[in-house]
């Protein structure tokens, strides 16, 4: 994969879009900085956009499903089976990423880019299948190159296939069982600190299978030694199909200049690729909360980005971005639609 | 006032409600506690509404504007009439309470419970004034006894009248220059702390400023001994008409099985007071957020509830409370609208 070429259709952030969106915020009937966290993404959403008053209204979240060839080392609680039962439940209307898109009003895009299983005829899912599943990578590296590439392909494409329809705001969701084990892997070795700091308990393992997870990516790291300095060998060596596919939906977000609103900790995982191979994607992502997952925070750390909140979740799907919509729509509209000092005739600050 | 009358109202949590939510939560199609704070709150707001599967459709928030004698000590950046201003400016849909109340389909109910200004023509206002401030609180009691009764009634029959349109969640904001001093003289007394750990910018005094605010509540605690085991005598001696108004919303939404959600600073000072007079309103309140106000974590200690996010706010109105009526939503439609495992036909977690 060749990053330079990505990078060079990736623009900084509009300067003059994001002094205009501050001015304004400084002439709105509230004390300068009042609110806080608001005023700072609006700003960002500005600058992401080069419109000084972006409108936040057409929204998406792509789910991207693939499986684990690690599973076959115990590490997750629920078995393989469950990521296309679960993709069925998605499609079906019934997760937990569904109820928080209607009530947003956000656009549900699932896709299959590496589901152990055949659902390439399954209507409303977008297949994209690159390969059933990863292989074990406690035994060789969990993709090749043209299968990681072809997977961050797919999402580059789901993500312009969106833009076509109209997007204002994406976030990057997943469904995969066992993708907290890769998750884990690829931010020990970006972050350089031992598994058993950034591995936790996914979506609830016992003592044992904990054990078996942290031993399973210490032997992975051994096996395939991932170069640290290289962000895409670490994604093949280590990584997962829906994480390359999330990698894509970054990039190409970023290349769109559309506001990217990343989840949890797998989403997290695609973010540190997609930033490790694209530095220029970094002022285009918005981190919506920090996971109960243990190794969360060392990724937003190598990100450099602070979450808007921290409600607990540990779900996936997509949900803890998809509930940070609301807000950062809220932010769009308070710089857009609160009146200023002068139009509303209220007296400024004495002194 | 008679906190024993009040309190006679208000029942306890409906246990029964709460298992079946918890239930229920962990037969829907997610590992076990997974989405944390919501289904907390979720399981919250099936206590208090007495429904395992409560709604949350119908909203409001209510804003109680008043003025402050004190302000005549130098304690604000803005003059008195903003008050008024600011009033007008929400009647005219254009301050941050209204835009963020349009975005989630929420009333604004906007109550003239003590401004300093003949508002009693003004169309859209729901007028009720007690009296045009506070008395400067250095030189004597804030209210007397029979002014602070009168405006906890007025917030209990603005609640009771919401409540009678439809009401299933209601958000407590206010509007009143120099209000965050009353505030931060409010919970230093009740929780035994010096006004200058608790008192803070406001909406951006300078270093004089806070000097004198500081000074400003020393001398009202010396001259008026407040009661710190009698937050009816807190209130009259050094609180303000939209605090009190404020605290009676909160005790009728407790009377009325309607969850209650706090703002910043000055909302919380409310609370304090009415948990204070009544403490079975506690079960009632949720937390929206972290205010950069200092003296506000103590009053969320007090009350022993966490806020769902600290998103740097300090504006008031209600806007952070507001701003939290999406997970709120949120946390209800995922109990209700979320497939069960048996229903999607997805495995469950393995041994």
């Amino acid at each position: 994969m060749q990053p330079t070429g990505l990078a060079a259709q990736i623009s900084p952030l509009d300067q003059a879009a994001m002094v205009a969106a501050k001015e304004r915020q400084d002439n709105l009937t509230k004390p300068k900085g009042s609110l806080g966290r608001l005023e700072e993404i609006s700003i960002q959403l500005a600058g992401i956009t080069g419109n000084p008053r972006p409108s936040v209204k057409r929204k998406a979240v792509i789910v991207m499903a693939g499986d684990h060839g690690v599973v076959a080392q115990g590490v997750s609680a629920y078995p393989a089976e469950v990521t296309p039962q679960m993709v069925m439940n998605i499609l079906g209307g019934g997760a937990a990423i569904n109820v928080l898109s209607r009530q947003v009003g956000s656009r549900v895009v699932v896709a299959d880019v590496g589901v152990a299983a055949d659902m390439a005829s399954t209507p409303g899912l977008v297949s994209r299948n690159v390969s059933h599943g990863t292989a074990d990578f406690t035994q060789g590296p969990a993709m090749t190159a043209a299968e990681a590439e072809q997977a961050i392909k797919v999402g580059i494409d789901i993500l312009e296939s969106e833009w076509r329809a109209g997007l204002d705001l994406v976030a990057t969701g997943e469904m995969g069982i066992g993708n907290t084990t890769p998750s884990s892997a690829i931010i020990a070795v970006l972050a350089g600190l031992a598994p058993a700091a950034v591995t936790g308990r996914g979506t609830g393992i016992d003592d044992d299978g904990h054990f078996r997870k942290v031993a399973a990516i210490e032997r992975a790291l051994e096996v395939n030694r991932p170069d640290p300095d290289d962000a895409f060998d670490v994604l093949c060596k280590v990584g997962g199909l829906e994480i390359a596919g999330l990698a894509g939906v970054i990039i190409g977000a970023a290349q769109h200049h559309i506001p990217v609103v990343i989840d949890g900790f797998i989403s997290g995982a695609a973010a540190v690729i997609a930033a490790g191979m694209v530095p220029e994607v970094k002022p285009y992502l918005i981190a919506s909360h920090r996971s109960v997952e243990i190794g969360h925070s060392a990724m937003l750390e190598l990100l450099g980005i602070q979450p808007i909140f921290d409600l607990n979740l540990q779900l996936g799907e997509g949900t803890g971005a998809v509930l940070a919509f609301n807000i950062i729509e809220a932010a769009a509209r308070i710089l857009d639609e609160m009146a200023t000092f002068a139009e509303a005739g209220v007296s400024e600050k004495e002194g």
